[in-house]
């Protein structure tokens, strides 16, 4: 087990509606010394590939982005979500639609932040049925920008979104992936490496 | 002229009703060596306090606030704003009203993020009219915490926000204080030390 899935199984509350509960250390609350280290995993994982940028989506992806983005000596650009867009100046506008929860959602970033000489890393902090990634994922294309890798700290892996990356092609790392939670007990089991 | 004054006279761009736009490096694409010697500077402004934890409020803070805890060794707490309250737990909730917008926004923390043991340094990328920080100081002081200081890249100082902080006794450091802006010419004058 790694230092995640142990902070995990330490820290997180599964609730009702398979629910994982991190927000003591991931998304409310963010302990930055888990995050440093994340960012040191990430980069051993994507080693080699040639990163210039690493992108993400406000609000819980910003904190992990930001000191992850340390150990890759690159910028970071977060992605703003928004329900109707208020086009100032030139922007990617990526058009999500919840699975869940059937809303549409605008995922969107400044042209000038993204380019065909782009090579990036998308981070984000949680992966279930991945519509935001898929937003981000879009807003790279779109650019005539590399997707280098896609670093997430937690992936449900009992929902699509991750397969569904895995399949079209795109070198996806989640540092944890719970393939099941028990309400009841309260019980986490992880995928084996 | 610091290191935040030097980079905002060559990146930031002036624009009409007084908007100081620093996307490129501070609130969309986010410069984290710019932002590592952001939080060096702070730690230095808030020597010898007994800080334990940084709250911020999403989106443009966190980054910032994120890199800032690395030199203070201490955990982020992020604000949520919402338009209304979905409570989910027990939450500290902060009413503020946009002086500029007239709207109503709420600043929401989980109560147990916060309690009376806590020495808060608060950080925001930008302080104004000073609504946002309104709450959050509301947040702390309804939790019984201590506001040790209060950490802001850049105050717009023709704006009343800022000076209002400082009649009420708090300690405000800002790493740029704009006292004049010229969207003719693009001028940006800072306030002298």
């Amino acid at each position: 087990m790694n230092f995640l899935e142990e902070r995990i199984l330490k820290d997180g509350i599964v609730k009702e509606g398979n629910v994982l509960k991190v927000d003591s250390f991931l998304n409310h609350q963010m302990d930055i010394a888990l995050f440093d280290k994340m960012g040191k995993e990430f980069k051993s994982r994507f080693d080699g590939k040639p990163i210039n940028k690493i992108l993400t989506i406000e609000a819980s992806g910003i904190g992990i982005a930001a000191v992850t983005a340390q150990h890759f000596g690159v910028p970071v650009v977060f992605a703003k979500k928004a329900k109707s867009i208020n086009l100032e100046g030139e922007m990617y506008v990526a058009e999500v639609e919840s699975f869940t929860h059937r809303t549409k959602n605008q995922v969107i970033v400044a042209k000038k932040f993204l380019n065909q000489d782009d090579h990036v890393l998308i981070i984000d902090d949680f992966l279930a049925n991945g519509c935001a990634l898929q937003g981000l994922i879009q807003i790279v294309q779109s650019a005539g920008a590399a997707v280098e890798g896609i670093g997430i700290a937690i992936e449900k892996g009992f929902q699509p979104g991750g397969q569904i990356i895995r399949n079209l092609g795109f070198h996806l790392e989640s540092l944890a992936i719970v393939d099941q939670m028990d309400e009841a007990t309260g019980a986490i089991t992880f995928r084996e490496k």
